[in-house]
């Protein structure tokens, strides 16, 4: 099965990798990220991913998402564990806090993919990241979630992300890798331009 | 302060509100859902939220959001825990794996947020449900992460979110609270729709 990041896939391999003195930045072995992007336009099957979540309602606010194989690199891959996370609302909107709400994992999810992807970038340039730390707010008229008139939309109003990045570039450069990643990150792209969801009821 | 879910703040209240013969259904206290509407009503202004979340890169696709306070009822609102989440990339998109990634992510902010709309308007109307159970695909071409030409976009391509839903409605009905929950769900809004994001570089 080809894999993009095959020699990352064991402790062992990584070892190896290390004594074969491949490339690491920023913690992204970037020979192997430059192997990826070969073998992509060899076969740009190799790009096709699809990622899933299983949500079950647990209580009131409460849910919980459970992530763990997905399809990508020509296969289905599996995971050695699965990734559950929990979502609640807090006690003001009626929840018992059991985790962060629906809307706080959106920031969690733009934050994480612009630095991913800025990241990945740095290191494809040469560019040593030190740091980047990133706060992001939105301003959200509940009004919308509780179908009462007055809000301007049930979504965030708008998403205010402010990052800060050190490392070994100019200034001017370290702004370009952080606008490198907001230009290509995924989330950034699907929270701002939005994406088609189809919502289908399974009757049994 | 002015709160929106203050009868549900402390678990000292939680007991008085059984007490009292206080409506709760499928985990909603409805007194409260009703009372907190009321509220708004005469006040719009406690309507207003704004949510946070603060994210430090650690390494390679390894970064951690933590999630505290917001805004909200008027006010700011302190939690008694931090919510804490490290996104990562798996090993084929050269991670550790150390957390599920940031498109999974926004596959579980909407099926919570859809989920939980969903339930608190089925409380509200007086209708049981026994079961939510949501499964959720996103269609990713990595060529536009990688910057390579040929991918339609950078994010999902779409979603397809298939909910199966059990309660003491009809089947038109149970569809109905999904539909609805869909229309008023804020993250439905922010990833069908799209929201602004305003990226600031932060100089220091």
């Amino acid at each position: 099965m080809p894999s993009i990041g095959a020699t990352c896939a064991t402790e062992k391999q990584m070892k190896q990798m290390t004594e074969t003195k491949e490339v690491n930045r920023n913690g992204v072995n970037v020979t192997a990220l430059k192997g990826a992007m070969d073998a992509i336009s060899r076969d740009s099957t190799l790009a096709n991913f699809v990622f899933r979540s299983k949500n079950m309602w647990l209580d009131g606010g409460h849910n919980r998402s459970t992530i763990s194989g997905f399809y990508g690199v020509g296969g289905e891959q599996q995971r050695e564990t699965s990734f559950v996370m929990d979502a609640d609302e807090p006690f003001v909107l009626l929840g018992f806090d059991r985790g962060a709400n629906p809307v706080e994992f959106v920031l969690h999810a733009l934050a994480a993919c612009v630095t991913t992807t800025a990241v990945y970038h740095a290191a494809a340039r040469g560019i040593r990241i030190d740091e980047i730390e990133s706060r992001l707010e939105g301003d959200l008229d509940i009004r919308g979630l509780l179908a009462m008139p007055g809000a301007a939309r049930n979504g965030y109003e708008q998403i205010t992300f402010k990052m800060k990045i050190k490392g070994d570039g100019t200034p001017e450069q370290l702004e370009e890798i952080v606008r490198f990643g907001q230009a290509h990150s995924p989330v950034f792209d699907i929270v701002s331009n939005g994406t088609k969801v189809n919502v289908e009821v399974m009757k049994d």
